[in-house]
């Protein structure tokens, strides 16, 4: 049960303000299960802090997660209706960007992750939001649908306090080192491999 | 990216419909973040399919984790208020179980812990709950304070069908044993590390 006590003090010449509010990039990577999971648990703490939050989840099934979603568009109208909280978007790929108008051609999915990519830097730039969550984005940057090295490029330059957590199995060498908060989910054991299918309230 | 489809299907005599149905015992443990994150976004899910949970923190101070406090109390008067998701109770050992009239002894952990666990084996018994999640109770655990033959006993003959998600470092091998979902949670870089202090909205 660690607290929030710092092993050292680093010679960084930074105040311990300046250190406190720098923002996070965090990755969450291995082969278990909760890679997602937890970072949607982030964003709740989050969203209970007043911060700006948005989803991108980088799936081709829109039919995924479908319970995370319902649970943040019912925080993001609390906010919205009562004050409470911070305000949620949440878009997904599946068929096509919320934003986008190119609804036709959805079994693209190298171009829809690249265009999902492009308006996440543009909101980046922006300071649109306080902490996205850019959910199995590791496999368009495994895949090489976008370039890593322009969102490693982007991600530092960011301006502002933006905090990102990004999700997914093989996260690329350079993301685990450009982050500042890296975790492995591994699989140590898992209902699947007894040949038990997923179930409602429990794996969706 | 895996969907719900079984490696093998168990030649255990099970129909797939009982399977499906059957109860989950989850443990998520190791020395990285999202343990806990990742059981309450599990919990997230399962209020939004509408299921009865109930949060157990064995933690000593009642400051931790006030962020997700916050959300699920919010989520619980969704439920009783619009009749959204499931119902929620959300309970802390911090200074005395809410259901404890023993609260000027505090400073006794282990019995807090004893007394915690007792009455979740109670609730298990009576199928009071659909979801629980004990929350750091690997450590009470380890140190001896509930008994982990006991623990593993109550849960194997829980009744119904109860999930239940349990947390914390050095999960005991019985425990890992016993669970059918088991996530270690292993660091791979933390900003502590780096002599950054915790900050709203990301640690708390």
């Amino acid at each position: 049960m660690p607290h929030g006590r710092p092993l050292q003090v680093p010679d960084d010449g930074m105040t311990t303000r300046a250190r406190r509010n720098t923002p996070v990039l965090a990755v969450h990577t291995g082969a278990g299960k909760g890679k997602s999971t937890a970072a949607f648990g982030m964003a709740l703490r989050a969203w209970n802090a007043g911060l700006n939050i948005a989803v991108f989840q980088f799936v081709k099934s829109a039919k995924w997660k479908v319970g995370e979603e319902a649970v943040f568009r019912h925080l993001g109208r609390l906010h919205d209706e009562h004050g409470v909280g911070g305000p949620v978007e949440w878009h997904k790929m599946g068929a096509g960007w919320s934003w986008s108008r190119k609804r036709g051609d959805e079994h693209d999915h190298a171009a829809a992750a690249a265009d999902g990519w492009a308006e996440i830097a543009r909101r980046l730039a922006a300071q649109r939001h306080d902490f996205y969550v850019l959910d199995e984005f590791t496999y368009p940057l495994k895949w090489g649908w976008v370039d890593v090295d322009d969102v490693l490029a982007r991600l530092r330059n960011r301006p502002g306090r933006q905090h990102v957590v990004i999700t997914g199995r093989d996260a690329p060498p350079a993301l685990v080192q450009a982050a500042d908060l890296v975790t492995e989910m591994a699989k140590i054991k898992h209902p699947m491999d007894a040949g038990r299918k997923g179930q409602k309230g429990i794996e969706w």
